[in-house]
């Protein structure tokens, strides 16, 4: 089978380091590009953390280009408090010895979609600065681009804010641009990612299957302290089940819109579920998971990475 | 045992028929006063409807007093593409032989509140728009106001618009004043109206109960037409069951805020469980539902009718 | 000559006690009642001042009533940081002996409104919260008000803001309700507010004319300190100019709306002279003023003062 | 002398095309690049119009990379009811033979910047979309850029909106990046637009000096139809006079910000005179100008040209 090709748009950040090991290891996927952007920790953490990922994944071939170090408009505070000062806390990475290319994220990502023959899939696991800042400078990648599977929105509540999902909310004008770009999009916010846990009795599962589980492990136990005795949220995982496994999800297509005036509401996802706004649809959501499913699938997913 | 004095403030249409039935049929809730308000459908209709329903229930001694006829703000559309074209179609009622008080609904809320003996309860089942310009006009009226149980807003989506619950989105300064006003304020919103439902075996097992029974079944019937096998909602009286049941609910305390600026937020409540804005609790939150009680609950108080 | 019926809507302030003297003392004017607002400083100092000022006209037979002590929906702070701690510094006014009537503003206003045989023309020269309030809950007032005549907004800059007018800016809610309200307006701002200059050798002419030319000059001394050699703007008697001499005026009938969403224009006017917004004209708006002719009718209408 | 280099940006537009006459044929100036933007017409239109410019002015030389077609987040609709079909109707000329460069403008401006030994002038007269984008993208190209010369904006009134010039108006948010870059900015807006005006005489005096005043006075011609008998704005040459002559306008050191929320006032720009927003400042506005002086200087200006 031809592996798709694919783009990971990434902040890592712990969650992100689960997803990247999942595509990379994956039978289906072929990482052609890590494009880093400010999010979880800053642009220059970010992206070491994307260099310590592909060492300690021995993926040093796969490129790493640096991207945004802050939103479009929106004033930017990286998320330390919430993931550690270097936003993978918990495991002692080998520093890098890879340096990102010289090209900037958005280059790159235009010269890779532009010379692959086939369609490229955008797998955006951060705030989407750099995706927006493709389509704006690049329209003509448009068409080669498969599709833009992003973790972020939500079609309740948030967790940036009270109605606004991290991802999104960092860089609404971004989600906006993306939003209305016309390209095919898959939505998988956190109407899944509150649920795609991660449990104590998973985490002891997966920290003996191999290097990588035994990393996690260690991410999730410091990222949580003495706590972890409840379910962990790992969203950016999400966005690779639904390339794996779709079949784990409840999927609509519907319309998506983002808020971008509203004075508590900006970043606000409106998923027109009941179609409120009238206009075509533009995305496809994943409104609800099979956690059971889900839970099978990360740890047969992480017993395939080394 | 002593009545809990109450003024309900509400747009007839059928969910308000049947929450101003359970009111003026309680043991334990005194109605002292009817405003009426824009809403479901326009003034002139829903005070009507107040009128025949207190004929329809042989209760002409409550006084009637008219309202807004539209939001502080915002331009109104009456909602009787919805509704039907009176409000409270399918039921063959009598015309009203009571007439409307002299005094406006604010002045009478005033009036009211300030001779009791007992601090008032206001029971708001429309939009805010009385309710706020009470408490603008007459800001000495809070003191002797016990609290204030709304149905309306929601901790998640919208009925009216994708995040916006249609009471608090067709006036939602008059809702921000309210949540501003420093009262005591219960928040009964769509978190539970989407799952207060009656099914048709109970519109069945009222029908026969009594002449209150036989009514609801006919709009019930009319507004849904041949398609009634599924759960019908009927959001007001999920107030009344706030006061009357407080049991079947969840209740959390929290801060609860409403957008004004969004360009498709307007109107969104924004109920903030997690405290991402940093304010003190200004509302009691009904966010889940018994719905097996809440079934039970409504076929007693219907019970209780004419 | 019939004298023309006005209400006065006040919050006094320096500038507002000028106006007031030129309405008490115009042969045209037949002030029926004054009502005060939260606007300068805060209402009980507005109401204070109003009071201290009938008794130093000797016209404690012009009933106050008291109004709103903060805007409809923002939050209010007082400008007594410009205007001096009571409002009205620099000049001994004896304590007043009059008392507010009971009725609030607003019930005050449509009882005079609806009182009278002539329509009552309404000059409001502070933040237009109960103009708003009586509006919304009593709109029968509008069949008999002749005209508000507003001293707020701009066609152009602010004065609180960059871009918003004090008494628009600090409740533009409340502005909002009045343009959108179908009342004939005539809107008195800043783009003649700003040239409406008393100059100091004005200042002196009216000193020795009488008690009230006095007072004026030891409120204007205190107000501008030492630095009183500039012309000092006195916009509220732009109002009373527009009903006693509008001829010194240029006049355009033009569309008015006011900016509610903006996060750095709310309270913005939009003084739509081009059409952009194609609406309907419902203002009449004073965009240019005779300076020469305005300081004459100034000193002429305090001349008649006691 | 060394003459300055500079890219302009444009989207021509009759008062681009004068303004790019006078920047090539300046003894001050050297044009380094080009680019094009929609905005008076949609970006095809603007393109060729550069093009037929350059062979007009046999400057052919001067390379052309093509802009952003649409703003970053609005959505657009060309001023070709303004500015006729073509953008510049009323002169026939010669199609052009030059034909674009492959880099789009983005890049090239990046290019021509960063192997500038001097620092680069940017001259942006039409919407900020390319420059945003730029700034967004490549963040290094700041430290040798000398000046961004904008043509857009206002102190007071729009020619948009109510309160928007059409620069800022179309494209709100680039011009929010601009103004939050950092970089020197000059803001040669309405202010002065308004005021910097061509009369009929000035217009028979260019007929006959050039090829370029007689392609001048016929767009002039066709573009006022038979009614050019006040003054003219010509609204970008503003900005060549900023560089070139700039003793003819007052300036002054300020804090400007761009409104992106308001309902009505979304691109108005605030320039805060008076220091309402208390930030520190970013431009350099241009808020008057000497009219004869500037008359003087455009005929001169026009006259050095073929």
């Amino acid at each position: 089978m031809n592996k798709r090709p694919i783009i990971i748009d990434t902040d890592p950040g712990i969650d992100d380091a689960l997803a990247i090991a999942i595509a990379l290891y994956s039978n289906e996927l072929d990482v052609k590009l890590i494009t880093t952007v400010a999010g979880n920790v800053g642009i220059d953490k970010t992206t070491y953390n994307a260099l310590r990922l592909l060492k300690f994944f021995q993926k040093e071939n796969v490129p790493v280009a640096v991207g945004a170090d802050r939103p479009l408009i929106r004033s930017y505070e990286d998320a330390s408090s919430v993931h550690g000062k270097s936003g993978m806390e918990g495991y002692d990475f080998e520093p890098p010895t890879q340096i990102p290319i010289e090209e900037n994220a958005v280059n790159a990502m235009r010269r890779v979609i532009m010379e692959s023959k086939e369609a490229i899939t955008i797998v955006a696991i951060g705030p989407l600065t750099n995706i927006a800042l493709l389509l704006k400078i690049y329209p003509e990648v448009k068409k080669n681009i498969k599709e833009v599977v992003m973790m972020g929105g939500s079609a309740s509540r948030g967790n940036m804010g009270v109605m606004s999902e991290y991802n999104v909310g960092v860089d609404p004008e971004a989600a906006y641009i993306l939003f209305h770009s016309g390209l095919e999009i898959a939505m998988v916010g956190l109407d899944v990612g509150f649920k795609a846990l991660v449990f104590p009795e998973d985490s002891e599962a997966i920290r003996t299957m191999n290097k990588t589980g035994e990393m996690a492990y260690c991410l999730f136990k410091k990222y949580r302290g003495g706590s972890f005795n409840t379910g962990l949220k790992i969203y950016d995982s999400t966005a690779l089940a639904y390339l794996l496994a779709p079949q784990i999800y409840e999927i609509v297509e519907t319309y998506v819109d983002v808020e971008l005036a509203g004075s508590m509401t900006a970043g606000c996802t409106l998923v027109d579920l009941k179609g409120y706004l009238k206009q075509p649809h533009n995305a496809k959501v994943c409104i609800d998971i099979n956690q059971e499913k889900f839970r099978e699938w990360f740890k047969e997913s992480i017993r395939k990475c080394i």
